[in-house]
């Protein structure tokens, strides 16, 4: 079998995050391309991007897939909003000499959003990052040209979630207090791979709003744009690997809230400036 | 008047945290030691250490020290609880041989602590890297043989400040969370640079316990240390500014809350792997 298969098929899907959030995307992956091998890479050495300025994000971005594509990946996902915000266009840049193809997270969760809403109010939940970056009410503009978008900064979901407490009271307040304004909109993004964890809760504080998680329509755009290229394992030995560029103990303990099995196996790695792509 | 005065004595005192929350520790220190001149930096491209590994709080803290130490500097104090936990004796031998006096913020507030305890009863407050790391623990069973402990990490409060939040309902929710078991001390020590925020609240919730903000022991012990070592200015001339790795707009509104004025002068560098103290 291997021998009939194709090198460039049988490589793994990078995908990446600042630290845990993006692990919501790779459980959908899995769950839609059963049959790929996936290497995970959570930058917790850097973690947390979303609070950072667009040039250090770039940066940081850019040297982690610079490790990742020295690793032989076939494909790199930005398992991480405010990382597509920013660096979306510079990864698809540098990866294109090898033949890599780079997906991010936000065109697939605001098509999925408009696809939903039925009232053309949609709002956009984040980070300070990806709610500064303006990047899904640029997509959702240029997808539909009556929409209101509302945005709405959520700085402390992330700590939240990952104190595990994300089913505590604690929550709920917070919750309400951010959702305050966000009245009009039938339709929310859910514009921080972190955010899942809370969709429960939101959805019971604003009942009549659907929530659209972007892992599963980015997992979905990600099967149907393989297949297209016929870039997807013919093989079935599928495998995941995790990788952190810090405190490994903090990282399985946590990703135990995302994956609901640890994050095996797991290993340490250093991520220099000078892996920085080009 | 400039002529008379040692050059060593008119050096800056150089100041880091991983973030805003050392700016607690400059405030004192300028109250304290107002003839100084301070160089305060941030090292935001890489906050927080709080939920870091201990080697990669020391690899950043000797990176910022080199920094600093290039700017010749007269003393370097560590304003924060996670670095000076880790990086502390790292930093001190670093500095030696530039005969630069290092400074931590736990010696100091350990020791108020015990100055002030009736129960010998004790908690500390810290990010889970101060709380794991034991070193008041250490210090506090060092000094007195009787002392009972209690350590609790609160990941939440610094996100909380930074978000403006401190005064607000969610804020006194979260705290007695994180001080339910804390029933039997007299005195509890914030470690961490950012709690003096919250103190106010926090004496609220437990009013019958002292709670001693290591800002100020910290300053009073630098100051004695200097006036000792005859190391203080002979000038008025003082003066202070700001660095930062990054995001020089947060640090700006983050920063306003610890110091009631803006940070200024406030400049953005860049520190790089290769900046790091042997």
């Amino acid at each position: 079998m291997m021998e009939m298969s194709n090198e460039l098929n049988e490589r793994a899907i990078g995908v990446f995050d600042s630290g845990v959030g993006g692990l919501t995307v790779l459980a959908e992956l899995q769950k839609y391309l059963p049959n790929e091998s996936f290497l995970y890479l959570g930058d917790t050495a850097r973690v947390p991007y979303g609070s950072r300025s667009p040039e250090t994000i770039i940066r940081y971005s850019k040297r982690v897939a610079g490790h990742l594509v020295r690793k032989k990946i076939k494909a790199l996902v930005i398992a991480c909003n405010t990382a597509t915000t920013y660096a979306y266009e510079e990864l698809r840049k540098s990866c294109k000499p090898f033949n890599i193809e780079v997906f991010g997270v936000i065109e697939p969760g605001a098509k999925s959003a408009l696809a939903k809403t039925r009232n053309n109010h949609i709002a956009v939940l984040g980070t300070e990052g990806t709610i500064k970056g303006k990047k899904y009410n640029e997509i959702l503009h240029r997808l539909s040209a009556q929409i209101q978008i509302q945005e709405k900064a959520c700085p402390l979901f992330v700590p939240l979630i990952e104190e595990g407490w994300h089913h505590t009271e604690v929550a709920e307040i917070i919750a309400e207090k951010y959702l305050h304004d966000i009245q009009e909109v039938d339709t929310v993004i859910l514009g921080c791979t972190h955010y899942p964890l809370l969709k429960r809760l939101l959805q019971k504080i604003r009942p009549n709003m659907t929530f659209i998680d972007s892992a599963e329509s980015t997992a979905r755009f990600i099967r149907a744009s393989l297949t297209e290229k016929n870039l997807l394992s013919t093989t079935s030995e599928a495998k995941t690997s995790y990788l952190v560029t810090d405190n490994l103990e903090r990282f399985e303990r946590v990703g135990y809230y995302f994956l609901n099995h640890p994050p095996h196996p797991l290993e340490l790695i250093d991520i220099q400036d000078s892996d920085e792509l080009a």
